[in-house]
């Protein structure tokens, strides 16, 4: 169904307004996803939009049409708005035209499929929508299997989560979970658990990732609480020969998700940079 | 000197809001330093700040007061105020009761000095303050000799910027330049570029990074300019193994550092894990 929209006063303008505020979000269960590449990789993920809200004077590229129809065959609305109209519901700067009302899905540990040896991250009570969101986009370039939030302090579906993992937060399996829970859940399927932290002795790179792993990273100011360090069963330290104690707790993830990626390849086209020169 | 200030009529406080403006902190030659680690790491780099407001109702630790004797012995006019003119003056959600003005340092290539194999990153036409700030906290963490900002399209003293840095932008040395006046200048140094790029065919972590090495990296949205690439004397790329086909560019630089980090780092304790488990 495809439905202009001239007016602010619109309903399903107004639900994409409340839609910000993460109470609405929780109370309808749906989210807002704005964007070209985000809308993309939500709909290759299965994800089945009720709305979609478009403005053709704001399009940047060539290949919104064929998102479009893409989002009518999984049974969006089509709804054609005015510009300011499209301005009233974007919440970015420069919007590119492109803007839906997704169902939010909660998965549970129970619900995540592993392979023999997988790549998880867990990413214990980080504060910032961004830094969630670019850790999604992270976990979804090393490959990794699942991202296990726990405890968090933002919520999963913010718009700004969505945003800053370019969409992958519908790619990468992704599921809210206690500590205790996750921990429990580690041990019984003999994932190895690696904590990041700037008081270990090891160098992330002198670790072994080659098996089963689960890389735990804490909140922004304070890193891992005493139950992830004390549960961890190697703790590692990404160098620091700098005047700042600590990376951003993105880049931190992303360092060490591609440690592992980095061990796990499987073949080297020139050996002799496998290892530092003095080791070579 | 110690100024008590009660009202955000006082004419330095004026100073302080207009400073948020690009413009007003080109006319001024003066930027706004907030928070507590930002202005330690601005402090230790001998930033000499002319102006330091703070608010105790707003401390959240115990070592602000060396932090503003530190800033007085430097020469800072310290600025007890109110907290509603502290939360007039402060640009963020959670203030800590500590912003200081300090004069804007501009250097250019030829102020740098380079050790013989020296770590760079060079940052073409970013634009997000948030991404440039985190790739100079993972440059300061990397131990990067200096970071060559070329064309930059965002100011490098925006104040996310000097905060996503967390001060960093005051310790690396960081000089703005255009594309041909440090492609030149890198030359004449023997210096080799990297240029990271998801088209390349080389992994990252398969490219010799341990001589005299530049990495540079593109903006958020077309990577490197055809310059850069024309230029560049090895291309390589950081696998993606995910639906997403490319990384946020502060993780890509930081991968990046990293992967000389590691080239480059002296000895190992363990050996088994220098590489992947197939080439060991």
């Amino acid at each position: 169904m495809r439905i202009r929209i001239e007016s602010a006063r619109n309903e399903r303008v107004k639900l994409a307004v409340r839609l910000r505020d993460r109470r609405a979000r929780d109370e309808e269960g749906l989210t807002l996803i704005e964007g070209y590449r985000e809308n993309l990789r939500a709909l290759e993920a299965g994800v089945r939009p009720a709305a979609f809200f478009f403005c053709r004077d704001l399009f940047l590229g060539s290949n919104e049409d064929d998102l479009l129809r893409r989002a009518a065959a999984a049974g969006a609305d089509l709804l054609d708005c005015a510009e300011p109209v499209f301005r009233r519901i974007s919440y970015r700067d420069r919007p590119d035209g492109l803007l839906s009302i997704a169902p939010i899905v909660r998965r549970t540990l129970a619900d995540l499929i592993l392979p023999a040896a997988p790549l998880l991250l867990v990413v214990e009570s980080v504060e910032k929508p961004g830094n969630l969101g670019t850790m999604l986009r992270s976990a979804d370039a090393a490959g990794a299997d699942a991202v296990v939030m726990c405890d968090p302090r933002t919520d999963l579906y913010n718009p700004n989560t969505v945003r800053a993992s370019l969409g992958t937060l519908f790619t990468v399996p992704v599921t809210v979970a206690s500590s205790p829970e996750a921990l429990s859940w580690l041990r019984a399927r003999k994932v190895r658990i690696l904590a990041g932290t700037p008081s270990a002795e090891r160098l992330h790179f002198e670790c072994d990732m080659t098996g089963p792993v689960a890389i735990a990273v804490g909140a922004e100011q304070y890193g891992l609480s005493a139950l992830w360090m004390g549960a961890a069963d190697e703790r590692v330290r990404i160098p620091m020969l700098g005047r700042c104690d600590s990376l951003n707790v993105a880049s931190a993830a992303t360092l060490l998700l591609y440690e592992a990626v980095r061990q796990r390849w499987p073949s080297r086209q020139d050996s002799t940079t496998s290892g530092p020169p003095s080791s070579a």
